[in-house]
């Protein structure tokens, strides 16, 4: 039974919404994404009021830690890591909650002291049976812990209370073992009781797209394919791989983002309107766009990969991927990757959109790019508009959270010579609220039981499905991802493959 | 003939535009208009490097003044009202052609004075018989100077050499007297040398209105009556008539400032495109949809005019127009007027254009506001959407300059509430050259003999053939204008003739 505030009711939904009884236990908990979001997150929610009084957290994790060791870390997590200021009251009565069991995935008796702690948790805190599990370990531990998870009961709804299980990515390295992870969470947990984080689409302006778009007159009648030239969605990074160097090779910046971020970006921009705003009619628009989409080929020319090198960045020599600690040198894991999609729908059909994503690139952007064709006719001298581009709206998803819009204006003083200009929205300046960090959004949703921004199975199986001719494809080639240098803009072959349809890539 | 710049050729009009050779004659040189625009204007052509070498200005008016007392007048006007800092060896340049002819209108002999005067100058600076007539003087005076300019025979062209004439608005004060007016001047002058000035069509933003329509693919799509629900036109000033109060009884807002300026803003606002901006083509199309331009009745429920009371402005008491100095307290001129236009045509069949100017009104500002429908459906929980508007695009026309767009965004935080917010574009920070005055491009254009911002004869007819019935209208009513205070926005009636439809002024 799903817990109802009082608060709330039809009549007005803006209201807060905040989460009824319950407790989250997460694994992984001594992980960088658990210190550096999901306890700060967790803190932040507690100080906008949106959690429960008696809300608990637990720790599980392979270490000798007393409560008060777990409470510490959280603290430190918070303080260092929270949005929102600190105030002493907010902390003492959630840190009331916490609890830590030690223990390792294969230990059954951990297992059975953590359902034990659960459940005088019910009783203590009234959380009442409502429990979720955030499963912040790698996919490999995901059976052990699922199973362990049903055998000692703490995953079988009772039918009254929910239990659900949040994971995240990498939901599977290709369509065959995103299957086979999906079946064995599945097999305890069912659907609807599965909440896949994507953090991206718990970003302000990941949502505002769907806001921008149907909540306006303005740009629904020119966002198809006889006004849209093409779209460019990028998310680059300026770091490398430093400690994470392990984990990447053999992943890949395909696997590791174009699969998930830039495919939910793609099926938001790109998908047509649903008739509400409901987890169902969302999750449908957004895996019938996936369906339209397809790989345009020839992938040797419609794809490009690429391995940073050494180079300069903002004033400083940084190291090549090879030379990161901990790295193959004979790897041919990309650090960049670029595709070219099509979406075979009556608004898309022949408008490519391409996804491109690289680690140690110029500058850490993350942007929605809709390039407008060129005016039908200009009534200008031809060297009138020699400095005028084609029109675009640039959904700025981080940083500088915003809008741009590029456009054609008269120069002050000429006869009637165009340039581009741009007009601007900034979510800093418009809104006096501030942006709740993803995972504050996401982890809410979470105890709330509201799925609309979580990708369900067919989603995720649908984008390796897109993807994966590509990393074949790739994996085929003799060759390795071509070379570029840190604090470039990728490799050159990135550029041929935009070149090739007389197009360029922007540079944020 | 006219004169060609070398330094221009069909494979860069992007060059600065030179005006060959040539003389002006301002006559009523001693007024306001004269003082505070044309001589600054004419100083800041020069310091530019737009004004030939041998440029001459010729002064005529009613004064016993030397050629260094005009001298001084203009020194005064251009070191007080300049746009563009003062260099003196401009000054010393442009101040040898400098020459004053005093005498009155009616002074045959004064005006054989102006001939040799202006003879000579071809003679000693080059100005080569081209010669352009600024008339700033009350139209009342218009029919003895151009019989004048003929009979001194400084009007006729040789067919060689150009002569223009400049006039300023009132272009009479209904359609009869604007027809005869024509006819006076066009007696002199055919009507390729008349340049009427209506100085909005000089301002930057203006002009920018076919630049963004036209150069971009963004905008046309959705401008027309299946996105526009309306259009509104403002003018307002903030100051009252002052000392303008004797030349402004009997004629009103909606003669001083509808009939010209803002059916010229509604004119750039709903044309067709041309297929290109010469001067023909441009006329051609203002023309076309000025003549598809008509009243919207009832008149008593879709125009509305006032006349301002004393009121708090900007933390001061003002006075009432009928206490102006000079001002008749019986008058029942207009110092509000705003109409209601349809046009018909395909685009815009069923669109009502607001139309409406006043004195002494909360804040100074000019500006074009294309106001959009609401989304056809709305995915969206209604309360979600309560503070969410009709998206808008404005022109900000004068003072800062620029465009706004209204349009609704998620708020940072909540589920899917939308509420508006705005992007904008400001020519002050967009461009690095900055905006002329209006007055500048106009001389300069005059001088070029480039028509294309004059309204022709045909637009200003048209335009009191728009506005005639509305103020035979309100002659005929019993009871004058509508009071309102100033610093208010206009009278009740205003707001009640926007209510009726079921819309609202803007707050600019």
């Amino acid at each position: 039974m799903t817990w109802t505030n009082p608060l709330r009711d039809e009549r007005d939904k803006r209201l807060p919404r905040i989460a009824g009884p319950c407790s989250l236990v997460i694994f992984g908990v001594t992980g960088d994404l658990s210190r550096k979001k999901l306890m700060p997150a967790i803190y932040d929610l507690a100080n906008r009021g949106l959690l429960p009084p008696g809300f608990a957290l637990t720790g599980f994790a392979r270490r000798d830690w007393a409560a008060e060791d777990f409470g510490k870390i959280v603290y430190e997590a918070v303080k260092q890591h929270a949005r929102t200021p600190f105030r002493q009251e907010v902390w003492d009565r959630l840190a009331e909650g916490f609890r830590f069991v030690p223990g390792s995935f294969d230990d059954d008796e951990a297992f059975d002291r953590l359902a034990q702690t659960v459940r005088e948790l019910d009783a203590q805190r009234g959380t009442n049976g409502n429990h979720a599990f955030y499963l912040s370990i790698p996919p490999s531990a995901f059976p052990v812990v699922c199973k362990q998870l049903a055998r000692s009961g703490l995953a079988a709804s009772d039918g009254e209370h929910w239990r659900r299980v949040v994971i995240e990515k990498p939901f599977g390295h290709d369509l065959k073992s995103a299957i086979e992870l999906n079946a064995i969470v599945n097999d305890v947990f069912p659907e609807d009781a599965v909440f896949r984080i994507d953090h991206y689409l718990g970003k302000e302006t990941v949502q505002n797209i769907l806001a921008m778009r149907f909540a306006n007159q303005l740009f629904e009648p020119i966002w198809n394919s006889h006004y849209v030239d093409h779209v460019q969605i990028t998310m680059a990074e300026d770091i490398g791989l430093g400690g994470r160097a392990g984990y990447y090779d053999g992943i890949g910046a395909a696997r590791d983002v174009i699969q998930n971020h830039l495919l939910q970006l793609l099926a938001f921009t790109a998908m047509e309107e649903p008739t509400s705003f409901s987890a169902a009619e969302l999750r449908t628009e957004k895996i019938k766009v996936l369906n339209a989409t397809r790989l345009v080929g020839p992938l040797d020319e419609t794809t490009a990969r690429g391995q940073y090198l050494g180079g300069w960045q903002g004033g400083e020599w940084v190291p090549g991927l090879k030379e990161e600690e901990g790295f193959n040198p004979e790897s041919k894991t990309e650090t960049y990757a670029a595709i070219t999609l099509e979406v075979d729908t009556r608004r898309w059909a022949g408008v490519p959109f391409f996804l491109r994503t690289g680690k140690r690139l110029g500058r850490r952007v993350t942007e929605v790019a809709v390039i407008f064709k060129r005016a039908p006719h200009l009534p200008f001298d031809a060297t009138m508009t020699e400095e005028l581009g084609q029109n675009a709206l640039v959904v700025r998803v981080q940083p500088d959270e915003g809008i741009t819009m590029r456009f054609g204006s008269k120069v002050p003083g000429s006869q009637m010579e165009v340039r581009d200009v741009t007009m601007d929205f900034g979510y800093g300046t418009s809104f006096t609220e501030s942006s709740p960090e993803a995972y504050e959004r996401l982890i809410l949703d979470v105890l709330l039981g509201e799925p609309s921004l979580f990708p369900v199975n067919a989603e995720v199986e649908r984008s390796w499905e897109i993807l994966d001719p590509v990393i074949e494809h790739w994996a085929k080639q003799e060759q390795g991802p071509d070379p570029y240098p840190a604090g470039s803009w990728g490799p050159e072959s990135a550029n041929r493959m935009l070149a090739r349809t007389g197009r360029a890539w922007r540079r944020p």
